[in-house]
C-alpha cells in the first residue's frame, strides 16, 4: 500500500504545513516550518524537503502534491508569479525532485484547497464546488462535475479578483474594486479599526488594552463572542461583500456546493449569516436555494491534505 | 440521413425563428413568425408547430432543439420563469412534442447560443468558452471541455446578473448593480438618451431628424461610423461595463474564448476595442493573454442553429 502514502505540503506566505497521509485521508505524521523567503526559492524548498524527510513514514512516500500562493502553471510545476512570496518563474516542481527524486505536482493553493473541500467537506459527493479561501489574499478553486477544473491557462478560480465596486478602492493585482480589496485580512483588519475608530466600543477597546493597534480578527471574533454591536456590524459589512460574491458565483456557475475556507472562516456564522442574507436578496431564486453554503470543518488542514490529494485529482 | 435533420426553434421576445438543418449546420429551410404572447403558451406553441410543419423538410425531422429566454429545467423541458416572456411553469417540451410527436429538447437561449458559437464560430474547437448574449437581456452560457455546462440545477451562465456596481441601479432580477442593467439594450438606449442631452451632436440629431425619442442602438451604431465624437463616448461607456464582465468572466473562469453575440455586437469594434483594453488593465495577465475575444460572425443564425444542435450537444 505504499502507493496511497502520499506528501502534502501547504506553502503559505507565512509557514509551511507539511503532512504525510494515507489513502484515507489521515495524517500520519505532520510538519511546521516557517516560510522563509529571505533565502533563495531553491535553498527555501531545499529545507522543505530536508523537514519533510524526517516526517515518520517518509521512506514510504512516493508522491508529492504541493499548493503555493500565486500563479502556477500546473502542467511544467512553475509558479509564474506569486505577490505573496515575490517569486517570479520558479521551476517548483523540477526543484522538489531534484532534492527528493519523488513525483511533484504544484498548484495554486486556492485548487489545492477546493480538493481539500471537496473530499473532506463533502466526502466526494458534490458535483459542482466553488471553493473560497479568505486569508491574506482571497482565492479559489472550481470542481466540475467532480474534477479540478483549472481553465486554458491553469489560472481559474481568481475568486478575490472578481470586480463588485468597479470604481472603488485600486487592487494589488492592478484591477479595482476586487473582493479582496474588502476581505483581504489585512484590508478588513483595516477597515475594521477606522470602523472601530468611529463606533466607540469598550468590549474591543478593552480586548485591545486600549490600543487598537493590537487589533486583529481574532479580536473581532472574541468581541462578536460577547455580542459587541461594533464587531457585529463590521462582520454585517463584510458579509455584504461575501454575499456578492456569493451571489455572482451563483448566478455564473449554479454550483451544488460553496466551501468557504482561511482565517476568516473562524467567525462562522458571524459573516455566514448575513452573506446568506445577501446572497438570497442577490442570486437568483432557484440556483440560490439549489446552493449550500458552507464554512469547511477542515481548515486548519484542508491545504495539506488537499496539497496531497492533488496527486490524485482528475483534472478537467 | 433523415436522423441527422434538426428542427432548430429560438423563441425571443418579439419573433420566433425556425430552421431546418443538416449535420453540416446548413440551413435547408427557415421561417419566422412574431412571438404572440398574448395567446396562450399551448396556443402559441401549437402555431409554432403548425408553421414549422410548413418549412421543406419538416417530414425529415426527428428531433426538435428549442432555445427561449428565461430560467429553464433543462431535465424536465420546463420553463421555469420567463420575465420576458411573462411565463412561469410552462412545460415546453411536452406541449411541443404533444402537436409534433417528436423529441424535443428545450434551454435556455444562452446555452444555445453558446453551443451556436461553440459549433459555429469556433467550428468545435474551443475547448473552454463563455458566450455573452447583448440583447434586451444579458446572457451567455459556458461549455467545458466542449461541454455545455448548466450546473447544478440547470441555471448556470447568468452573465448578465454579475454584480459590478453593487450599490447602484436596481435590476428588474431582484439585485442591483447587475450588468444587465447597464448593457441590455434598453438601459444603454436610455443612458445614450440623457447622454446625448448633455452632450450635443449634430450627427446624432441629423439621424433621428432632431427627435431623440427616435434614437436607437442602430442610430449609435451610424453615428460612430460617422466617426462622432458623442457616440464612440458611448460606446466606451459600454466597452468598460463590457470589459469589467470579461475580466470576472476571465478571472473567474480561464476561458480560451469569450464570444459575443446579439444586436449590440453590431457595432464590432466600437464597443469590443474599449471592451479589450479594460481587460488588459483589469483580469489577469496570462489568463487575459490566453483568452481569444471575438465577436460571433453569425448573430443571424447563432440561436437558431444553436437550438438544433442542443440535440446533439454532449452536457457536463
Amino acid at each position: 500500500m505504499n502507493d496511497n502514502v502520499i506528501l502534502g505540503i501547504d506553502i503559505g506566505g507565512t509557514r509551511v504545513k507539511m503532512a504525510i497521509i494515507n489513502s484515507n485521508f489521515e495524517i500520519l505524521s505532520m510538519g511546521i516550518i516557517p516560510t522563509n523567503i529571505k533565502d533563495s526559492p531553491e535553498k527555501f524548498l531545499k529545507t522543505v524537503v530536508e523537514k519533510a524527510s524526517e516526517l515518520k513514514n517518509y521512506d514510504k512516500v512516493c508522491e508529492i502534491g504541493v499548493g503555493i500562493p500565486g500563479d502556477v502553471d500546473f502542467k511544467n510545476g512553475i509558479l509564474r508569479f506569486s505577490g505573496n512570496l515575490g517569486w517570479k518563474n520558479i521551476p517548483i516542481r523540477d526543484i522538489l525532485h531534484k532534492y527528493s527524486k519523488k513525483k511533484v505536482y504544484v498548484d495554486n493553493d486556492g485548487n489545492t484547497a477546493s480538493v481539500g473541500a471537496f473530499w473532506l467537506d463533502t466526502k466526494g459527493k458534490a458535483n459542482n464546488l466553488v471553493c473560497i479561501t479568505l486569508g491574506t489574499g482571497v482565492g479559489g478553486g472550481i470542481i466540475i462535475h467532480k474534477k479540478l477544473y483549472r481553465g486554458a491557462s491553469y489560472s481559474a478560480g481568481e475568486m478575490g479578483h472578481i470586480t463588485i465596486k468597479h470604481d472603488d478602492k485600486p487592487c494589488n493585482c492592478g484591477n479595482i474594486g476586487c473582493v479582496e480589496v474588502y476581505l483581504g485580512a489585512n484590508h478588513l483588519t483595516q477597515y475594521s479599526i477606522e470602523y472601530i475608530k468611529k463606533h466607540k466600543s469598550k468590549i474591543i477597546s478593552d480586548l485591545v488594552g486600549k490600543d487598537l493597534s493590537k487589533f486583529t480578527l481574532e479580536t473581532l471574533n472574541k468581541a462578536a463572542i460577547k455580542k459587541d454591536k461594533t464587531a457585529l456590524e463590521i462582520y454585517d459589512y463584510a458579509g455584504e461583500i461575501l454575499g456578492i460574491l456569493f451571489a455572482n458565483v451563483i448566478n455564473m456557475l449554479n454550483p451544488d456546493t460553496i466551501v468557504l475556507c482561511g482565517g476568516l472562516t473562524l467567525s462562522g456564522n458571524f459573516i455566514l449569516s448575513p452573506a446568506k442574507k445577501i446572497v438570497l436578496s442577490r442570486a437568483f431564486k432557484i440556483p440560490a436555494k439549489t446552493c449550500k453554503i458552507i464554512c469547511s470543518k477542515w481548515s486548519d488542514r484542508l491545504g495539506v491534505i488537499g496539497a496531497a490529494m492533488l496527486t490524485k485529482q482528475e483534472t478537467i
